[in-house]
């Protein structure tokens, strides 16, 4: 029997009158309890501690890399946004706009949540976290996903699809890592091509370059890398580059550059919060309405996951009620922050789409403000 | 001869040796002329500082109505944005997302130049400024006039038109003057009917309510109005309303609402400073270009008229190389300020259209702290 049982069975025993009660053994264990109990929480709360610290070291020590920058901000919408247009063409230049939105101002990941309440699973589509939503979300993600994917890879990762039909009609996103052939970057995304490769020579990758990259590891066939181009190549004698596969981050987190989002599905708000792909979750996070408070007063917190979340055509008061985890009314609660990003504003309401490019132009500085050191220069200029 | 012209004459009388010269009288000659020209000097600044005077008199006036709203805030930007878009149903969103762009941030007046150099006269349209531009810059206009107006009054100013062929696409700015039939609201635009009215009864105008209004002026039938409307209206006993003509900026200036724009045609960028509708001009100029310095360390002056100004595809740049007017190479020479409105963009291009949200977005709370004590309610949230 293990001490930390003693210690809840104590707690929970009951007042009956058994035999005659022994109060002096009995308050003898009811301290030694107190006392087991007080122990197990401070050994708890120095594991805590040491966690934390070492969290902070790691964090200190990303930070010492001076190019890098080692917060990430990541946007959650409701896939519902797009029911909101006027017809196909339409449907898809929003989807576009959204993801332009996010690119402008270095958003690392976009998460579409269903407020439609839908519980229906459904696989359809290549997404990461669970696939059970409307189409309106599928549709949204599958866009922002093709955008995302540097022009040279999308006939490879982007069959034709119903989804992208009005593709044609999308501005690009323009971002750093939709490399041109010729231009010279220290990092590039590639396909792993199914390429017969002598034994420990490492997969031949397809980065967008008139030459084709090896790299330093036997990968699969079609899998999508960000790999790191040597700094000398021999580029007149060799046939080919040469590289090393590094963990997607990494153009972020050491070369201090923008390097696209990931794009997520949540089957509902609550889930945005508790599927986050980062493992200590998302450490600042700020929901936007009209009812929210002046943002012109607020600062934010260092943080390293911050998440910024919209509504819909009804706002997040529709994403709260359609979700069966959340008995809460006002989704005020569910944030750190909740704010008013356009006091004043000029008409009686804001669309989800303007909505990011406002939110994002008025935070920008306070992030800034948060990060002096971190150089967030994600383009050259 | 006025002494003010012998003052000039001295100032260039040559060194000619002429007869003997007579030094002493020379010497007070010249003596005399400087006081002359000091004297008029003095009497300019004197006259310059009761204008000021007058002037600041005139705003503090205006600045004590505490609801009133003194300053104005101008948008330009080049009507070639609309090649920029794929179809001519995205041609038409185009225009209604730079309308919404500056409805949501209060613009006062939008400004569309031509940047094409076409010095083609064209009376085409219905619009103030001179008509001398590409089909861009007209369609440009009309959409963002029709938007502005209220739905109630569109049928009468805008006659089907090819430019409005899918203004059904168009999102609704719903500002504080598109009212609905029953709100109730100090002010409401109207037009004038024809119908016959008693002598000195004043014109019945339609301002989208169950009943019409009798306003205090006889005017001709088809003006567009502002209607203030009197406080005390016998509802049940009257068949009409009553309400005074004010002028438009009367809501704003008076009432501290938001009251829609104003549009202008400029038939290049230099015309859009010189031809202000404004009799003061513009007293802030600020031109946007990723290549201006960041506006995260300005600040604005006080002003009365505010302008910002736009460039289309090629930037401002473009702009300035099509006017012949201008003999500069760099358009930040034209602006008080010329601000990089999105450091650190993690897009290669921002878009006009999303520039506009992103800046006003960003000079709102710098607008708002250069007027800390007026209000800048535009809606009652
Ligand atoms: C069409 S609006 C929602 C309007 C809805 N009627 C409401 O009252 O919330 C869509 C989303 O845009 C964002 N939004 C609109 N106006 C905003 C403002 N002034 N401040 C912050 N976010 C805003 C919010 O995320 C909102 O959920
Ligand atoms: C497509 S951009 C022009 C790009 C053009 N290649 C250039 O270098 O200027 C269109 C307009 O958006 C605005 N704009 C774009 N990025 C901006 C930024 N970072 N800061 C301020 N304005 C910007 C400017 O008014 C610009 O003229």
């Amino acid at each position: 029997m293990s001490t930390d049982v003693d210690a809840k069975k104590l707690k929970v025993v009951p007042s009956q009158p058994e035999e005659r009660v022994n109060w002096r053994k009995r308050k003898a264990e009811l301290k030694e309890a107190k006392k087991l109990r007080k122990e197990t929480k401070l050994i708890k709360q120095l594991e805590k501690q040491k966690e934390e610290e070492a969290a902070e070291r790691e964090n200190s020590e990303q930070q010492q890399n001076e190019k890098g920058r080692a917060y990430t901000v990541s946007v959650a919408l409701p896939g519902s946004v797009l029911d909101n247009a006027q017809s196909a063409e339409l449907r898809t230049y929003l989807a576009g706009q959204i993801a332009r939105a996010c690119v402008v101002f270095c958003v690392d990941e976009i998460v579409v949540f269903d407020e439609q309440g839908e519980d229906v699973k459904s696989v359809e589509g290549d997404f990461k976290g669970v696939g059970k939503k409307g189409h309106a979300c599928i549709q949204l993600a599958r866009i922002l996903q093709y955008l995302e994917c540097p022009q040279y890879l999308r006939k490879c990762f982007f069959p034709m699809h119903q989804d992208l039909q009005y593709a044609g009609l999308l501005n690009p996103l323009d971002s750093p890592h939709h490399m041109r052939i010729d231009e010279e970057s220290e990092y590039r995304e590639g396909i792993v091509l199914d390429r017969p490769s002598k034994e420990k020579k490492g997969s031949l990758v397809n980065c967008g370059m008139r030459k084709e990259v090896r790299i330093d590891k036997q990968l699969q066939a079609g899998l999508r890398v960000t790999v790191k181009l040597n700094k000398t190549q021999n580029q007149t004698e060799n046939k080919v580059c040469k590289g090393v596969v590094v963990a997607p981050h990494v153009p972020r987190s050491e070369g201090g550059l923008y390097w696209g989002y990931t794009v997520r599905l949540a089957s509902c708000l609550s889930s945005v919060f508790t599927e986050s792909p980062y493992k200590e979750g998302y450490d600042l996070t700020i929901g936007t309405s009209e009812r929210g408070s002046n943002m012109d007063q607020a600062t934010l917190s260092p943080f390293k996951h911050l998440l910024i979340v919209f509504g819909g055509l009804q706002g997040l008061e529709a994403s709260v009620d359609a979700d069966q985890n959340l008995d809460v009314a006002d989704p005020s609660v569910l944030f750190d922050l909740y704010l008013n990003t356009c006091p004043a504003q000029g008409s009686r309401t804001i669309r989800t789409e303007e909505a990011i490019l406002i939110s994002m132009a008025g935070l920008r500085p306070k992030i800034t403000a948060t990060f002096p050191d971190v150089s967030s220069g994600s383009l050259k200029n």
